[in-house]
């Protein structure tokens, strides 16, 4: 017997999130059923909905922020119990076969990652995501909020955090590293506080002076406004690494050009378009320019550990359930500090 | 007392290449003499002679594959005797004190390398390059040539040898890599054999199979057309490392497709134009995209030796001088196995 919950989802492409009511299936041996505390808004959550990323099915619950309090376990679960506070972030399930999943990378599980919302299990069921009151997950993709971190605080780590934290694990970002961070939107503060607690030296690249206190604040060491183009001068050949955070077209050269010897640039975000790029850029300092894709689920689970070790998550503003369209216009245009966070008590 | 040598020099930009004589330095005293005896064209001389990587000062007679032999040594030279093998690549001189050079990574010096031709030393004296009888270096720029290899074909080795064997040895490629090389050329044809003594799986992805015999007597296991676009479905996700030589403008999406996860994509060619790149190209396996620039004087010695020991080197068309101009052309047109190189006893 499933169960019906409720949750906003858009009834079409481009259409405002209304409530509907969704079914979560019944709990195989080995799934557990999470009520949902918050979920977090995240910027590709408007892409899909939008249509901007290609045809879905509709109606789409988006969501892939969650977190919240186990209510019942599957027959066979050993690693939660009821009551236990669990989360599920971008992926609910993967084919458990290819060598990614082998590695514990399961984002780039070639097999065919199940995402958590506007995707299909091999079985036929369509994912919803998690602005509604509970989801139906496998064990294996749920994992542990620790203590320390408030529910509405840990929901953005599950993808704005293990997003930034994921390539500067990869690429060995810590003490000695210097560490530039492009955007100061729900990403790109969570990268600077996480590239700071791993020690690295973090300068913010943010378009405006509007955010520099909070820069300071997360542990940068500068905040530049990369509206003025000397920044770029001043700057050239000063980082390791560049976490790039926007989603908007950027000058490719600019940013390459702040790397050194053996720099490289990760880019997190997904601009549409093409970006032009003068392979020079990266001849000169034998410089890298890399993508990187949330992270795996072992992964996500030391991310989250790190953050409750160093006090860090994201910073959120709650809202109803009736503000969501309202939020999604307030994200598209960088109004929001840093995450807004759905009280699903308000579906 | 400065030296006079014969020399082919282009007298300004996008005129044909003439003799000249050209002064030479009297030595310093760490300071060698050369006797060249054979010198390879490559496509670089002729981007800058023909004014297409900036303004220059003419006449330039270019030229940075260089071999030949040890004729005067300087009063403190240590490393060369007369009588020496001795050769040349793209660089002759570094500040010597900066990140880069301590690492002997001589050709990323932020101080300000001195290239082997069209460039300037602290002193101001313009840098002529191999196109001509003698050339007086510094013995730290010097490499010294191993017996086994006839000047002719390890000319070539000290540019296109070391730019491909250079990021073939940085991002750590051996047994159990695959490897694409992209071009078949005087860059390409290096490429292939020193990743299959590497111990590289090597595929050879060039325009048309007019070159696949060579391939595969080179090393490689595969070469495929890529005129064909069935190519790039068929190899998608097969390779960990793509080395693109070539210059001309590819589509980056298509050949980062290539790629597996964590696959980087090294480029020794330099377009000129800025190639479109659509970021999730790269974030949907982790891929990277860099570049890389000849090698250090160090590396370049050590490919010096790497190919004597395996028994690979340049194949070559020696010509005389009086074929340059006609040998520029052909090179454009892609039309040389693999490396032009001048017997300067011609010139």
């Amino acid at each position: 017997m499933t169960t019906t919950v409720r949750a906003w989802a858009a009834p079409g492409a481009g259409e405002p999130l209304e409530p509907i009511t969704i079914v979560r299936r019944d709990l195989r041996p080995d799934d557990i059923r999470i009520r949902i505390a918050y979920a977090g808004i995240c910027h590709s959550d408007i892409h899909t909905v939008r249509g901007e990323w290609g045809d879905k099915t509709y109606p789409i619950a988006p969501g892939h922020e969650i977190a919240g309090e186990v209510v019942e376990v599957g027959s066979e679960v050993r690693t939660f119990a009821v009551g236990d506070r669990a989360g599920v972030g971008c992926m609910v399930d993967s084919c458990g076969e290819c060598e990614a999943c082998a590695d514990g990378e399961e984002q780039y599980c070639t097999g065919g990652v199940v995402w958590t919302y506007a995707s299909t299990y091999p079985d036929g069921e369509i994912t919803q995501g998690g602005y509604s009151q509970e989801i139906v997950v496998t064990e294996r993709f749920a994992l542990r909020i620790p203590e320390s971190i408030p529910f509405e605080n840990a929901a953005p780590l599950l993808c704005a955090g293990v997003t930034t934290y994921s390539p500067l694990e990869h690429w060995g970002i810590g003490p000695g590293s210097k560490v530039a961070v492009v955007g100061m939107g729900g990403l790109g503060h969570m990268g600077v506080q996480i590239a700071h607690a791993l020690g690295a030296e973090v300068t913010v690249l943010s378009q405006t002076d509007r955010k520099a206190a909070d820069s300071k604040r997360f542990g940068a060491v500068a905040h530049r406004a990369t509206a003025d183009p000397a920044v770029f001068r001043e700057l050239a050949e000063s980082f390791d690494f560049i976490l790039n955070t926007v989603s908007a077209e950027i000058n490719l050269g600019d940013y390459l050009g702040l790397l050194r010897r053996n720099g490289v640039m990760v880019n997190v975000g997904m601009p549409s378009e093409h970006l032009p790029m003068k392979v020079q850029s990266l001849i000169g300092r034998r410089r890298s320019m890399a993508g990187s894709n949330i992270g795996g689920i072992a992964q996500t689970q030391r991310m989250l550990d790190f953050c409750a070790e160093h006090g860090i998550a994201a910073e959120v503003e709650v809202i109803s359930a009736d503000q969501i369209n309202e939020a999604y216009d307030r994200v598209v245009n960088s109004d929001v500090r840093y995450r807004f966070v759905i009280d699903t008590d308000t579906l």
